[in-house]
């Protein structure tokens, strides 16, 4: 890639101690075959926080930084090298001349996470190989098998499926109830590190359209790459993104799966509202274009490089480029 | 810190698929005000996997990739930037001339972790901020109060005390008795990256210590920071790592806390032993060269550059610089 790099690093953001009192001490075996310890698992705890790592250029070409989002079950990995072993998006943004802010939300990742149910209300769950396959849409559900030599993606498939079982390692656990925390540690981020350019993927959508409802004027360009979700109209005002100039992109075999076949017309709604209200949003449906086969982890399908190219000539018509 | 970086990216290495059968369905509440919906734990899930990030430059100096090892309870952001915000090892080495390849230890941070007890055996544990006050050595166990006001570091610490909450934020479970799952990850990651140079933090040079005695050949120096253990030379032979050159470094108040009183002399055993059959085993009590204060994590302290050039100096001194 040969980048002039001014910086690489990370912090965390968020988050609060917590005291846990009153817990049962419980015996562990620290080390196989020596006798258990006594370990108590009361105290102070951090909580809540959220980790962030940037790579920042010498000499930048956008006007912002770009904060990059990753979905449910994730972690900003997403954006990294593809499973495939390919450069993902954080490379390819920084080879047009964006500072780069990865982050891994709250709960995931080197964000950690907490006890419960003393801290998180409720247990994780676990994404299976099989969920993934139907819900990213890779194929269909009933395509999907154990061994990758008996799986059946989509004809026309852009994912790298030969690189399915690498993307599974990617996977982390998730929590139902923390919206709240991953909320407010993405609120704390944008106060932080905006004006900046947002791009989210997938389930981070959703905190990306709470954030940018509060502070519209850090948020300088909003891209949602297949956004999981978006407000109902009916029930939040959405006027105040209308300064908000906002990109939406949407891949392929959206109707083979029940969840994105509701979730379209429902961030199609909100896209509507926004334009009614005066704002700028731009709906780019990839097939329509003839571009084809596009699961819902378009950073890593084979053609990332290209559908990132949209995006980025969209950030040049907006003025997001010095 | 103005670098001329070849390639940032990362991969998986390590774990395998495995299939949970015949566990109940549960109830969970996926958005909150929702009615509960059936979440099947049962399918294929990928376990014990690695998360693996680079820097590489377009012109190292160094003539081996440094792999940067973390301690447990924590993952490779312990190489990142300091949590007072100033710069840490990675970029140090960088700036060295060294490629960095800063892990997760399986179960940590990005490289995700599996349910239990189905597929690890335990429970997970949390270090409190407490324990971490203590065991590293920031100051006296009684030294800590909730508050950072409250709290009383050892007179000539180090460690940048008014961080030791931004610390905390880097704080993630562990289990015990994955050390086999974990240990494999990283034989695998040497097979994959050696020769190279490998520098292990605190749990992690019990890990690095494995695979050098598996493939000594590969490891073309071996940086031990505050290790956290060794094999016992009564029961491990140890003379295959006497062409390995090997660095062990330690801090300050090593005697204040009985865990490390009783590490280091056992870790002297096995340096005995390495030296006895002919190794090099250069061994830096930081405190006998009058450089004092410094806590179990080197690497954050106030003077971490300092030490972190006596490390780059025996690098230099064992040809390890091309």
């Amino acid at each position: 890639m040969a980048l002039d790099v001014a910086d690489v690093g990370s912090f965390y953001i968020g988050g609060k101690t917590i005291e846990l009192k009153g817990l049962p001490k419980r015996e562990l075996v620290l080390v196989p075959g020596s006798p258990p310890v006594m370990v108590d698992p009361n105290g102070e705890f951090y909580a809540g926080q959220m980790y962030v790592q940037y790579v920042r250029l010498a000499g930048p070409k956008a006007r912002y930084p770009l904060l990059m989002w990753h979905g449910g079950g994730l972690t900003g990995v997403t954006f990294e090298t593809k499973p495939d072993g390919k450069p993902g998006w954080q490379s390819y943004f920084l080879k047009q001349g964006h500072d780069t802010y990865v982050s891994d939300a709250v709960e995931r990742g080197r964000s950690g996470w907490s006890r419960y149910p003393e801290i998180y209300k409720s247990e994780p769950f676990f994404r299976t190989k099989r969920e993934a396959w139907d819900l990213f849409r890779i194929g269909p559900a009933d395509g999907y098998a154990s061994s990758a030599e008996g799986r059946k993606a989509f004809a026309n498939q852009k994912f790298p499926v030969a690189a399915f079982d690498a993307f599974a390692m990617q996977f982390v656990p998730r929590w139902a109830g923390n919206e709240p925390l991953i909320q407010a540690a993405y609120d704390e981020l944008v106060k932080r590190t905006c004006p900046c350019v947002l791009l989210a993927h997938s389930q981070s959508a959703g905190f990306a359209f709470g954030v940018a409802l509060k502070y519209p004027e850090l948020i300088k360009g909003l891209v949602l790459i297949e956004p999981g979700g978006a407000p109902d109209p009916d029930k939040v005002d959405l006027s105040n993104l209308k300064d908000v100039p906002t990109l939406m992109v949407w891949g392929d075999h959206l109707d083979a799966v029940p969840f994105w076949a509701k979730v379209v017309p429902a961030v199609d709604k909100a896209r509507s509202a926004i334009a009614a209200a005066g704002g700028k949003v731009e709906w780019i449906d990839l097939p329509k274009r003839n571009i084809v086969g596009n699961s819902h982890m378009i950073m890593m399908d084979a053609n990332s490089d290209e559908v990132a190219g949209l995006v980025q000539d969209w950030f040049q018509r907006n003025g997001l480029m010095r």
